[in-house]
């Protein structure tokens, strides 16, 4: 259960402090030139977007690509890639392995394997996410020569510099859109595109909520004001605004498709915290080691990741139904 | 793409006013005796929340058993089974027939398949819903020997009479809360509890978002008053708070599990609207036919219905790695 | 575990004196107009293929349509289906009950359910393949317009008309050939399509072999006698034989498909047979009720039916890859 | 499509020639001690059963693990590993980079992805099978706590030394048992226990036949003489003769599971043969680099691997079903 997808498919393997982190592409088409640099740049962008202790740990991410490709091009057979986790002080975590981070999943891992690695977080380490980058940038790759782009920001986050100076951390509000998409994208029942992109989100370490379109605000709108009217603009079958975030039955409608996740406060602080250890009594703890104070900066290349590999399925997923002719050209809405 | 679950699968089928709709649940224990009762009840449930005039298709949700059981006892073999279409009043949709109704599905179906049943909203309506609260009820009754519950409640919605004499429709917003869930439950990286929920809530017709625990409030709070400190009541490890709704990592905690699912407004209002047709030209459009004001009051038992389904299956998905010894007697928080 | 296929898959139920045994097609392509005509025919070729007793059951087979078409046009959505089993006298399996007939699954049911419907050999039944052929019909159509053929044989079977005056049954092999189908179907490690075949054929009840080109004779041959010489033929490339029955490394390679499949007899006898019961006390059993002496005749439709379901399926799984340019007409050897 | 398995699944990657080959194994339950020797063993089952000129590529075997342990116990998160190419000498294949080798999958490979890795035969390498290997090998402890047993031989084989000295190859048969499987295991219809073994052992590279029992045999056979009689020996049901192979219904009885694999003779021999280039040319080709006389000694552990790999994957099915208390003894047949 370490995979997603349906054709074009992410396996990720790796615990934070173990050997190496990486993931398999199962799916992706032959005769695509890898950008490697491209790449790069997006696990840049999860690099840099971390706080500046991060930098403690620079080696971790070079890409050593183990298969499914001859001179950069692809074969169609799997792309399996790892990074070595170089700079692992395990040390840092001895502290912690019989003591429970208050809303880490510590506990809960423990609960369902009977051990857990405590270095690091484990499999449950932010670090882990790495390989979906990778993933993500090749399936932005296959977009690309469908114009289709994804764009992600923070639209809401708490006052970072003020929660460092207290040890504090803070969450956030990441808004996502998927540009170019043609309609009749998605599965209409248990795989509509929407529970896709849900599915994935919540793929993602603290991940607490997922709206698409205007989402949780439409709970509170008339039919009247949710409503969006169909209009013909210059040809083409659109519509007047997008309050339904570009899915409409589960189903893209060849507007944008936009939704927003949102990102509890990383919980690990660095000011003392109560809790409870392996033999149930109460201790107190203080999470050493190089934290993030706010997830959401690197979360950026995450969920357009996430959102990437979603749409290439959707497009896969949809091959024996697709008639060229029959599909509409995708709708860019500047403002909504 | 017409299935839900891993082991415990639900696949449904069928249109609003096509011959029949229904579904086969495959992986169902055997051994079970089905308590028809219950389900009959569930299915009265989805039927009575509807709107008063609801009532004139009712003798529609009887329920034909196909398949998988012998004297009311399960087989272990795919349980199947259908309720007929009996009173479909095609005529009432002629009209719509070439028209989009704005923020339906009748655009991106005609836009996926090239074409679409028109009658009754066809694969989208909310009628095809309706064996979702059957594999619920079976799924509920699996629960029930494992002392699990699931209650969902209407936390918010628009004020529904007046938007009735308005001819127009409210949304609002439901929570769910699963209570007795062991600690352990759920797969770590793509297959959390959470994502599970989530992609089954996003099944629902009309849902634009899901939170689970404070969910968007989280994005808000700092990692202080986020994080749910651990302590040891009367020698069993919970937590302070449960603002994590019950899951961490992906996993169970032991704790309830609480999420929130906002619902649009029903689409389909009384007053005309614009919209266009077919051939791209702009008309008027006032849809006919009996529908709700409101979708919540139906939405609770279908709410719950997934979130067994869900339940049930991130058990049977476990059932390699639990020990029982290991497992900790689940938590249930009268008030968070 | 009741489905078969990645992409387009069929999910049945159904026990032999159940209500009814039928199936859901999910992946069939919309704007397929369905040729009821043929899909009745192939449902002939396995009832007329029964042994003249089986005519008791005529009333049977009349599929009954419930979901995925509007005026007989597929719609993208589940194809459900069913046939009531009107005909059911569950009296003359009574005596069985209690009893587990030698090499059925009635013993092998209730280790793994603790229980079996003991009516008519329940979902162990040869009756419960046939919503196979109607979904093999239909796939069977989606080839025709690919210009794919699939046509199976009985090749070796036992004297029936000896058997049946002793009151013992036959079995015997089935050849089947699929022509036309392009290279490069088939993927190449798990799901190969000899993989994907040897799955769906021993699916069939009483099958205990499979073997693809020359198979099991392959066994015995030198490399220099195995080997298929590529030749090219008025511009084509092709094979001078066809030692691996058109496939290698699991892709096709242009040339026909052809596999044999063992049937065993069927383990119904007329003449009393020693057996145990369920209290493990030895006795005597003879079996009552229709049976056929050869199951051959009627597998033909049924391995004909899988074979399409199978190619379908590996098109639909190819879809992503295939480059129509690059592709190579299929070639089809009169002779081996 | 490069998994295996449902819920003991493994993925694996790699071509001959590339920076590794390796897997992930996904599914393998917590709190397990590695036997590290053992999986050696097995690896060196393979390696030493090559013909003597393999020895040249000896350093290639030693794997890495990448993830999915702790102190060698694995935590229930995915065991990743693999091996490096050490030694690929890819320049002795620079002659077939435009040529097809016949019965290779060189054409094959290129219909379906427009390009292929020409180097040591790619993806289709039997070197892509040593991944298998070690996830038997771990299959097989987990078989090993439940006194499961799993043993492969050669029944039947040409003349290697002389086919050696002619530069010619050959094929046969191997044999394989699983011993100690309870009563009960593998799903009715599309998933028997006999389709899953057949779908995995047409995964191994020259596989052109699978029969589970008498097999082929059993077609030419009357009921009366393929029939198993159940008896009751020591107060446990079993039956006098295994002709159906352990499996009846697709689901095991309690005996022992035998099956027989049909290799065809490795394609790569010493002479030259007659073939055609890329662009259609007729030519000669003589297959250089180091190449076995016969695959069938290496096959034994990977026949036995995915053997193992299933009967795990059955086991894990089965749980939700499997009540203890009703679980016989399986019973062992010394002969046949």
């Amino acid at each position: 259960m370490n995979t997603i997808g349906h054709i074009f498919r992410l396996t990720t393997f790796g615990e934070s402090h173990g050997t190496a982190i990486g993931g398999v592409i199962d799916g992706c088409p032959s005769q695509l030139k890898l950008d490697f640099d491209f790449i790069d740049k997006e696990l840049l962008r999860r690099k840099t977007a971390q706080s500046s202790t991060a930098s403690q740990r620079k080696e971790s991410d070079r890409i050593e690509w183990l298969s499914g490709m001859l001179d950069g091009i692809t074969l169609g057979t799997p792309i399996a890639f790892m990074v070595r986790n170089e700079d692992a002080n395990s040390a840092d975590y001895e502290a912690l392995k019989d003591v429970y981070r208050p809303s880490h999943a510590d506990f809960t891992y423990e609960q369902k394997y009977g051990l857990r690695d405590w270095r690091g977080g484990g499999r449950a380490s932010a670090r882990t996410t790495l390989p979906i980058v990778v993933a993500g940038a090749i399936a932005k790759q296959i977009l690309k020569e469908k114009d289709i782009q994804i764009v992600a920001k923070v639209t809401e986050t708490g006052d970072a510099e003020q929660a460092q100076k207290e040890g504090d951390t803070v969450g956030g509000i990441v808004e996502c859109r998927i540009i170019g998409v043609s309609a009749g994208l998605g599965e209409p029942m248990f795989n509509k595109f929407s529970a896709e992109l849900a599915h994935a989100m919540f793929s993602l370490p603290a991940v607490k909520g997922f709206e698409i379109g205007d989402g949780f605000a439409l709970a509170r709108m008339k039919g009247t004001e949710a409503n969006d009217t169909f209009i013909n603009k210059s040809g083409k079958i659109t519509t007047l605004t997008n309050h339904s975030g570009g899915i409409q039955g589960g189903i893209s409608n060849g507007n944008d498709i936009v939704f927003r996740v949102a990102f509890k406060p990383i919980p690990s602080i660095s000011m003392p915290q109560q809790t409870v250890n392996r033999a149930g009594e109460t201790c107190e703890i203080t999470v050493q080691g190089r934290h993030d104070v706010c997830a959401l900066p690197r979360a950026l290349v995450l969920v357009e990741a996430l959102a990437a590999i979603v749409t290439v399925d959707m497009i896969f997923l949809s091959l024996q139904n697709l008639k060229k002719e029959s599909l509409i050209k995708p709708n860019h809405h500047e403002e909504i």
